[in-house]
């Protein structure tokens, strides 16, 4: 939480980007650049996708099914989720998703036998971010509750 | 598991089709006749499809697609694991299970933030028993196991 808050907003998207969660999810999309084709591309644009502003909001219509495109973004999502619970606690987090063709679904992560994080999904076609902070902050929010979880219940995480 | 153990040979698929996990089954089979199409039929009926013998098994290819069917009968199944479980300890097991069209996957049961239940599942396709012993008593050890780990984690699973 702390990593994104009170920064002037000047400086905002550089301290999202800089949160170990961004750093995660930059880290995961450049792992599927097999061919080098974004080995010039700088972070923002990169996750240039993952930003809906409001405008753009407005222009999606309020039910539709994501395209494959959305579901990738929603999947490389929880799997940064998943990595930056692991940098921190040294526990592997897996995903698991499952989205209707709606785009209404769950994700759940596990760790050991815990559950650290579930989540019901409901119009992913519009799934994104006003700002790079408001990504960074709800990212980061997921992993500190799922870090608390586990610290809650650390054998079960261990198991 | 002794549920269905120690019987006499003869009396195996009743002793089978007496056990809670089983019974479960039925219960939610029957829950899906909408139309009562299947009043008259008796239970063996209504689980035959459970059943693939050796030679039946032989017969079908050993690389395929699962059909709506078999992902059907899949997802019943361990759907009754999580009721069994629930009628034994009071908890809510709910499964999510994730099968790619090839017939390769992952299912989960969780109880409040526990994973009582996790498996790999691969060669869908073929999903079935040998016999109603061996549904019987496959059944009722996942719900076993998932017991023995609500037992080892109980605040993790009234979480």
């Amino acid at each position: 939480m702390d990593d994104a808050a009170m920064i002037p907003a000047v400086n905002e998207d550089k301290a999202a980007l800089a949160t170990s969660f961004v750093k995660c999810l930059v880290r995961l999309l450049r792992a599927q650049d097999s061919y080098g084709a974004w080995e010039g591309k700088p972070d923002p644009e990169l996750l240039a996708d993952f930003i809906v502003t409001k405008e753009q909001r407005r222009e999606i219509p309020i039910i539709g099914d994501p395209d494959p495109d959305v579901l990738w973004r929603l999947d490389v999502y929880y799997t940064a989720v998943g990595l930056a619970i692991e940098e921190r606690t040294g526990l592997m987090a897996s995903p698991m998703m499952k989205i209707s063709h709606e785009g209404f679904g769950r994700v759940l992560l596990t760790a050991g036998r815990l559950v650290v994080l579930s989540k019901t999904l409901r119009d992913v076609h519009r799934f994104g971010f006003e700002t790079f902070r408001t990504l960074a902050e709800a990212g980061t929010r997921l992993v500190d509750d799922a870090i608390a979880a586990i610290e809650i219940y650390p054998d079960a995480a261990r198991a």
